[in-house]
């Protein structure tokens, strides 16, 4: 086997010139998965640029098998020319963790082609699809069969489901049906070496040996590529519901989701929160949504005002305004029928508002009423971009931990960075924060980025430390954040994953320099 | 460090005796843990001995130290002497794993004395507790708190969660909750090495590197020591709801499984099938239970006797009998009330006699004919027992192919094993069966499991792989299925297996020869 640098980096392009074998090794994929699906020339941006367009990458080939068998025959041709394979699904990853690296030496392996439900088994409520099966297909398909698929996030058009797993992929019903993870029975891999495993057998439960599946999905391709997956199905609600309150502070957030725990069970399959000037930047960039309780102020809190959802394309107006620090949008699924959901829901916003946890409420009318409000929800992140260059982050807590760990990283970025806007929404159901922040508004963006991003990352990732949090909830490691994991991680944890790693991949050829650098 | 056998087995004692070093262990562990909590004398057959019998082993010390950091300083002072270790909680185990094998060279460590429910955080719905708190105590503290804790199962007054979760016990709840594996958010481990891993962050996403909480549990003690768990908790619902049903056939059960799911949604709690020769060992060996639609033959089939479920201490009488091949027990949580548990579940039962996937049904009236209702299902194990020695299966299978291969299954032993009586049932909900077999009724038992115990496997096994099912549903591996796992599962997945164990445990002193042999 030829040597080679095991650790390119995106910043040291390989020493040497190709090898021969290596040179050779497209016309070897060629053979395998036939000429057309070897891409070398062109614009291969689509693959070589990272979705948040961080980096730019150059591959040697990007190669798109059509089956699991080509797949394996591809990861073999590699591994025996000692080249390093970036898998890759929808490339919509958000930490530079699919895209090859600069040194022109990587096989990106897409899972384009590989795109079908291979079966639904509806009493098994289980579903099997190829690695490379994009999200939205999917759902598509669940649903017409009467399932609910309950994946759901903004990509669902082009990530795949395969990215999905090994990313663990998050997303706005996690609070009732799990991660990506949560969500998958069984997965078929091509390990390190090119062969095959298939654990595509459907089981909910299966007590023989290492749970593969679940060191598999969330590894980032660095362990095996995820050709295939099985996943959970869940029977089509009969109805699903969306409220949007008005809350007086996080505390009283924490306090609602925890009513709404108790009083919906299962049923409650949503509960997101925004900040005030989270909803005060999508008035401003999208003025023709109507967010409840966020405009012209209203007379006096009161009842809620259930019934009273704004209307897509109606005007603008406000139901009520409290000035309310945060708004939840939450959602209600029952399998009963949609009075039942209502009245459940209505008697879930009575007891809140007597308990002083919601303020004011709306309960949508329609499946048209409940989209606007959560389009509010979706628009958050292009109401931030539209406002500038801003500062991501993708942090979790404790439920319990979250109001007071807002009150003083808040507190701590104000006063170091004044002027600085917090932008702070996300999955409350599941202690996930997208607790964002935005330069002070007469800065140059782009200049505060550089200066203080930094300083802003190392304020709150301490503060996620001291709070015993995550600095990835849902996003994942890649590049972007694997040097920061390895000062936040335990020590212990991160050496046994250095030990994994080595043991399944011992060349280090699986997407290597990801999550974990050896 | 001295040499010794890496890989002592049950049938090989070692070699030589014992070094000087490892002679001056149990002196070392009681430097760490104090005198009273290492016993090398006396009778040491509660933790010597395994659950079912099967294996009688020799420690050379139980040692019980009181916390995390007693459990790290014993590890490594077994791994300085190269002392392999057998972790214990409450040593119910099925499959010959928490015992010490023969050679008196393996120290025992028990968990027992850490027992503690550490903290319960009911705005994040976690509980953190110790390794060794017993299962039946969890709950209490839960349930006094407003909590479920979901997780039961027969052995909950001494089995351990540090067990359950090293085993990833199944249970009776596992349709909705899952294995304990879905209910863990965090575990703390004691490495191969003596080192500290703190994963209890009780974080619902976290997607910062491998999930080594999943390859911990479920990996039997052999890459790690749990000393302590986060899990999650679920509102304590308002009503609970058991109904007992008669069902014309298998299919007819999963029809109603199906049915159930859709109807309830996340209300179905328990969904467990009894095939009618199971039902009638508990008929004979326990007679002062009442078992619905099993007893004296009633004038004809009917619409659903609701609210005539037995009352506990009444006389047997059957409140009708179809000759039902099997029956079903299920249940129904709800948030809302009982009134409204009542009707949904009446309308379940009502739609599946008018689909003909239930032949008659009763719903318990009160908790105490809910208790009857389910003793009736948690007999099954004991009356089989009273009949006489058994061999026992745990095998699952997806529940669509379920009844057909219960049928070929049923088919392959009565024509090789003639007069072989067949006791079938188990966790339908989650493809689980118990299928096991008892020895023809005039057989000697002990002589027809001596001669035919392999070939009665053999049939089973092959079935169940031919159905791409599994051999170990909630059981696990232990010693007891080991080379039977190694002919079953995939070489790839073993093989992955085995790299994992070398790169956690390089010395192989974590439970040596359980779950996969090096």
């Amino acid at each position: 086997m030829p040597t080679r640098s095991l650790h390119p980096t995106a910043k040291t392009p390989a020493h040497a010139p190709l090898g021969a074998l290596q040179s050779a090794l497209p016309n070897t994929l060629r053979r395998i998965v036939g000429d057309a699906h070897v891409l070398t020339e062109g614009d291969l941006s689509a693959w070589e640029q990272d979705w948040r367009k961080r980096e730019r990458g150059r591959a040697l080939a990007v190669v798109r098998p059509a089956n699991t068998e080509e797949v394996a025959a591809v990861v073999r041709a590699c591994v025996a020319v000692g080249t390093s394979i970036v898998p890759q699904g929808g490339n919509t990853g958000m930490v530079v963790g699919s895209t090859p690296d600069a040194s022109g030496t990587q096989v990106v392996l897409s899972l384009q082609r590989m795109n079908q439900v291979r079966t639904l088994d509806a009493a098994n409520l289980t579903v099997t699809v190829d690695g490379g099966c994009i999200l939205q297909n999917l759902q598509e398909v669940c649903a017409a069969a009467g399932f609910l698929f309950p994946l759901s996030m903004a990509s669902e058009g082009s990530c795949t489901i395969g990215g999905n797993l090994g990313t663990n992929a998050g997303g706005t019903q996690v609070v009732r049906y799990g991660n990506t993870r949560e969500q998958c029975l069984g997965v078929e891999v091509v390990t390190a070496q090119g062969e095959i495993w298939d654990g595509l057998t459907g089981l909910r439960k299966d007590n023989t040996g290492y749970d593969l599946r679940h060191l598999i999905i969330g590894s980032e391709g660095t362990l095996g590529i995820i050709t295939g997956a099985c996943m959970k199905l869940v029977p089509m609600p009969v109805a699903q519901l969306t409220a949007f309150a008005a809350v007086p502070s996080l505390d009283a957030a924490v306090a609602l989701l925890g009513l709404a725990h108790s009083t919906l069970g299962a049923g409650l399959t949503g509960f997101e929160v925004m900040g005030q000037f989270a909803l005060e930047l999508v008035r401003k960039h999208f003025p023709q949504q109507v967010i409840p309780f966020h405009g012209t102020p209203a007379a006096a809190p009161g009842r809620p005002k259930q019934g009273t959802a704004p209307s897509e394309g109606s005007q603008p107006h406000a139901v009520g305004s409290l000035g309310a620090p945060y708004c939840v949008v939450l959602e209600h699924s029952d399998p009963e029928s949609e009075p039942h959901a209502r009245a459940q829901l209505e008697w879930l916003l009575e007891r809140a508002l007597d308990q002083g946890c919601v303020a004011d409420a709306v309960v949508a009318q329609s499946v048209a009423q409940a989209h606007a409000l959560w389009h509010i929800r979706e628009s958050i992140p292009l109401a931030q971009a539209q406002e500038g260059l801003n500062i991501k982050h993708d942090i979790s807590i404790a439920v319990s931990r979250i109001p007071e760990f807002v009150r003083q990283t808040d507190a701590l970025l104000t006063a170091a960075y004044p002027g600085a806007r917090l932008v702070n929404y996300g999955h409350l159901g599941d202690g996930n924060l997208h607790y964002n922040v935005q330069a002070p508004e007469a800065a140059d963006a782009e200049q505060f980025l550089k200066t203080e991003e930094k300083g802003v990352n190392a304020v709150v990732y301490q503060q996620v430390q001291a709070f015993n949090g995550s600095i990835s909830a849902e996003h994942g490691v890649g590049s972007l954040k694997r040097d920061t994991l390895a000062q936040f991680k335990s020590p212990v944890a991160l050496q046994m994953m250095r030990a994994i790693k080595q043991a399944l991949d011992p060349q280090n050829l699986m997407n290597p320099g990801r999550v974990v650098q050896l």
